[in-house]
């Protein structure tokens, strides 16, 4: 296998160090706006350089953001290209486009890395779905999120202070908000709910809600009554009905889910005949990506393309109900469903998903968290 | 495929209820000392019958125990069919026997049940070994043993009526010696590190201590320290150096392995390129457990053989030194070693686990723990 290698960051040059020493794949050429200069590929500044190379097989896009990603991509695949991406916003947002072409073109597509960084979450997603119907997925899927939670749960820091810090080490990106308002999580259940359900997710009609508006007195209540909150994302399918949404949400002391530290996830699938799976590991880092980058390449070269078949285009359902901790906003629609009061914070009764992210969408100031099932 | 499956208890029903509506599998035959009548298979009560098939390509072992499993499998792979087992006993026991010779005939020979039932543990490991060093594997791999831990945890039950209701409950054995005194881990560690390292652990080296003699005061002094007692096993290979052991583990509340709950596992292992991954499932059960075995067979479909090369013979050498908490029994050596005290029970100073180990054998009252690196 001879790759073009676009982008040369983090995850890209974790993939050149991984590859170096294998004999079954050779990164040929690196595309790079930076001056770099590397021992056993060329670098170029042009893009065209890989595309028009016909030696180069296989295309790993290791660059982020849409665009120029999205062209590069769709370009390398109709010049029957095979495509590696730890892209999750790119796969998300351009599925519909990007899947259909990959197959239409005959060419490999995998993005193993999107989700769950290290962890080989879609690759199990694809061999789970061999053998029985999946019913649920979701879980931690953003450490950035996870490090701030865990660090205002266990030491106690505001916000601020835990985002400060995160940064600090690196998990955190200077302007967070695709982490913190649980945009990342959010292409992440997409993704994944298309891999496990066979089906092509309306994403307008997956809610998403952040922590950003998470305080020190929020995470009190909710040590007070033993409960720790972690931002969850569930994607489920049942008799054809599926729903997806990402939220903060309450889990008790003593679940697993509960006890997920640092900058860990913790991604589940729930199947038929397997029940629960879960799966643990380092969501991000340059070697755990780089690291299902090539594991990708690996499943290339024995010719594995997606993981399941371009399924029909489906809206979420969300009209599960559920108990919501509501802090920093109120109105009469939310006085109404009112059960209790935690000191400043309400907790409702049970309303539904959509009803409770349509209200906090008209109230930007208001945390909400949901009590876990 | 054309299956011979052997045995009709939990897995084997399982594994024929799950490939019933398959078109790519079939039980042909099913080995069964009970009567029982089937709409889609042939049933006999003699091996022959499936041995002398020629149109059965892959056997399906689910009896358990290690004879006539051990002369049935050998003889199947002999006369060129494929093994699929869940016999965790067979494979770590009969090792350096089965294995070269599956190779020997070109057969594939996969157990992916026989470690964390429904979680694709030896599957993962063999995907992980092609891209990186794997560095340690092990966990908690029995749930028999977490139940009853867990329940003494959480619900302050004695070791006795912990055991009983896991027995009620059909998560232990009307003989539970296996699990509970630790072999059924030790045979699952012994058959993880030989796929993890590339070797094969000469077992008289893997030193195993369980879980019987744990009191309710034991838990009452682990819990007023912030820590839960698991049973786990422990892999690591090191420049050429392996150690392997299984005794119980006292592991800190909020770290993962101590939120697991009931008859759950957790499995991990830490690679150098992917840092710490870990399963969570059930590790047994009818339908997670035959789910892998179904697994195997589309592997075995796939051409995949064993899940990694057989491995010259080593001996572990457990020389790493950890604090133990020793109840039960004492005697001058423990007593040199003692740092602390528990109530009635000694902390000690840093031992090696040869010595703690070999001591124990000589104390066969005494409940050991290590503290956990």
């Amino acid at each position: 296998m001879r790759i073009g290698l676009l982008g040369f960051g983090v995850v890209g040059r974790g993939v050149y160090d991984l590859t170096a020493s294998r004999e079954d794949m050779t990164v040929a050429k690196v595309v790079c706006l930076e001056d770099v200069s590397l021992p056993d590929a060329e670098v170029t500044k042009n893009f065209q350089d890989v595309l028009k190379d016909d030696s180069i097989d296989t295309v790993i896009e290791a660059m982020g953001g849409l665009h120029p990603a999205y062209e590069f991509v769709k370009a390398s695949i109709e010049a029957g290209k095979n495509i590696v991406t730890s892209n999750k916003a790119l796969v998300a947002t351009f599925y519909d486009e990007l899947i259909p072409l990959a197959k239409e073109k005959g060419v490999c597509f995998r993005c193993t890395a999107a989700v769950g960084g290290g962890i080989g979450w879609l690759s199990e997603l694809e061999r789970a779905r061999r053998m029985q119907t999946i019913e649920k997925v979701g879980g931690i899927m953003n450490g950035t999120c996870n490090y701030i939670l865990d660090s205002m749960t266990r030491l106690g820091l505001g916000y601020d202070e835990a985002l400060k810090q995160a940064q600090a080490l690196g998990y955190a990106e200077a302007n967070p908000t695709t982490d913190v308002e649980g945009i990342d999580t959010w292409h992440k259940v997409i993704l994944s709910s298309n891999v496990a359900f066979g089906i092509s997710l309306d994403t307008n009609t997956v809610p998403v809600a952040g922590i950003s508006k998470i305080t020190a007195a929020d995470v009190e209540n909710f040590t007070a009554h033993g409960l720790v909150c972690k931002l969850i994302s569930t994607g489920k399918c049942a008799e054809g009905k599926v729903s997806a949404y990402v939220q903060p949400t309450l889990v008790k002391l003593g679940e697993p889910e509960s006890a997920v530290p640092a900058n860990f996830n913790l991604i589940t699938l729930v199947g038929s005949a397997s029940g629960r799976m879960s799966f643990y590991g380092q969501g991000a880092g340059r070697y755990p990506t780089a690291y299902n980058v090539v594991q990708d390449c690996a499943d290339v070269l024995a010719g594995r393309g997606f993981y399941s078949p371009y399924g029909a285009k489906v809206a979420a359902e969300n009209t599960d109900s559920m108990r919501y901790y509501v802090s920093g906003a109120t109105d009469a629609w939310l006085e109404e469903n009112a059960a209790e009061r935690w000191n400043n914070a309400i907790i409702t009764k049970p309303v539904t998903v959509e009803a409770m992210h349509a209200w906090r969408k008209e109230n930007a100031d208001a945390f909400i968290a949901a009590f876990a099932e």
